[in-house]
């Protein structure tokens, strides 16, 4: 049978999703629960990897398994065999066909900034505290080019494997909360490496005045056919 | 000169508020910073005390000066004297007749619930995880009672050393948020100690329905003059 999960973990003491050479993965150690759980080393797929310390609200997995189990039974023991920073939400017992990877059609990341003089302590490893005050409405206006296909090369890690540098953006907010905190909120068929990071730092360039709106614009590269 | 503090913290690895023989307290790590600030050993007198494990959003505390200081330079000087689980948010010089105690009107505690199957690496140490469903309905149908003047000695632990255990709840309120997430709060002229707690741990037992919201009322003895 093949079994999907729905995992929630904080990545603060995780390399990232993907299995590495150094470093503790979200991936090795899901892996290691379920292998515990069937009784057989089993490799699972994720629906895409991702940076050094992001976290995940709902990252989508899957496994095949020759038992058969109900799917909170697969839940309560996975998650008996997790530590408390990774959390399997839900399980689906899902079609063969089924694919973590190729079958996600988007990904939607958050990214948080904590715009205030002071840092907090309930946002440690949580955003990114800028104590200047940020030009939000300018900030608004540069993302607004992200929307659609483009080559994003210029936002892309040394070291980013991915076949080509094109996603398409489906979406993208920058919300304003009280207490200084802003939500960066852009989903896209997928994303390179470091790519939100990326953006998020020539972002706070546009906030702090340091570079316009237009100039931001200038980073993508439009795609023809 | 009298300087108002308003601290944010993560109490986790703390007793609570208050200098205690046993356990590291947020008052007494606020005191080595004012107190190395000033190069002076310093008391400082909080709004009031908290239970072991609370943390505060803006928790107002207020100690003397000889020495003069622009409120900016405080903020900063203690911020880089406390650790990351503690930050003093705001500084205000204030006339030297307020007293964070005395002064303060009313008190407002946020006690989360998650009420969901599994547990979440984001709420640990944040919120009680409850797995089976509350009724949300019964839950806000008992607290109603809360409102007023009361005698809370039910929902008193044993050691408190209150005066008296009359207090007045300004109001009460139980949000429902989406993924399970339920918020009380809770504003009262001052808590009696572990009050929120019981208070929390007797209205859980209405929404699993092992008693009633009339059954609830009951444990408040009505103030008579």
């Amino acid at each position: 049978m093949n079994i999907k999960l729905t995992v929630e973990y904080d990545g603060t003491n995780y390399c990232g999703w993907q299995i590495q050479p150094n470093g503790k993965s979200i991936q090795a150690v899901l892996e290691r629960a379920v292998s515990t759980f069937l009784g057989t080393a089993t490799r699972i797929t994720g629906s895409g990897r991702t940076d050094a310390g992001v976290h995940a609200l709902g990252q989508v997995a899957n496994f095949f398994s020759d038992k058969e189990f109900e799917a909170h039974r697969i839940r309560r023991g996975l998650n008996a065999l997790t530590p408390q920073d990774i959390t399997v939400k839900e399980v689906e017992i899902v079609p063969d066909s089924f694919d973590a990877r190729h079958d996600g059609r988007s990904r939607v990341y958050e990214y948080r900034i904590l715009n205030r003089a002071t840092p907090s302590p309930f946002y440690l490893n949580r955003a990114w505290h800028l104590h200047q005050p940020l030009d939000v409405s300018a900030m608004r206006e540069a993302i607004s080019c992200l929307i659609g296909e483009h080559d994003f090369s210029s936002f892309r890690a040394a070291g980013c494997d991915a076949v080509h540098p094109i996603r398409n953006v489906y979406r993208v907010s920058l919300d304003a909360c009280c207490g200084g905190r802003l939500l960066l909120t852009i989903e896209a068929t997928a994303f390179l490496r470091h790519m939100v990071r990326n953006i998020v730092g020539t972002l706070a360039e546009v906030g702090f005045g340091l570079r316009t709106p237009q100039s931001f614009a200038e980073y993508l590269v439009e795609v023809k056919y």
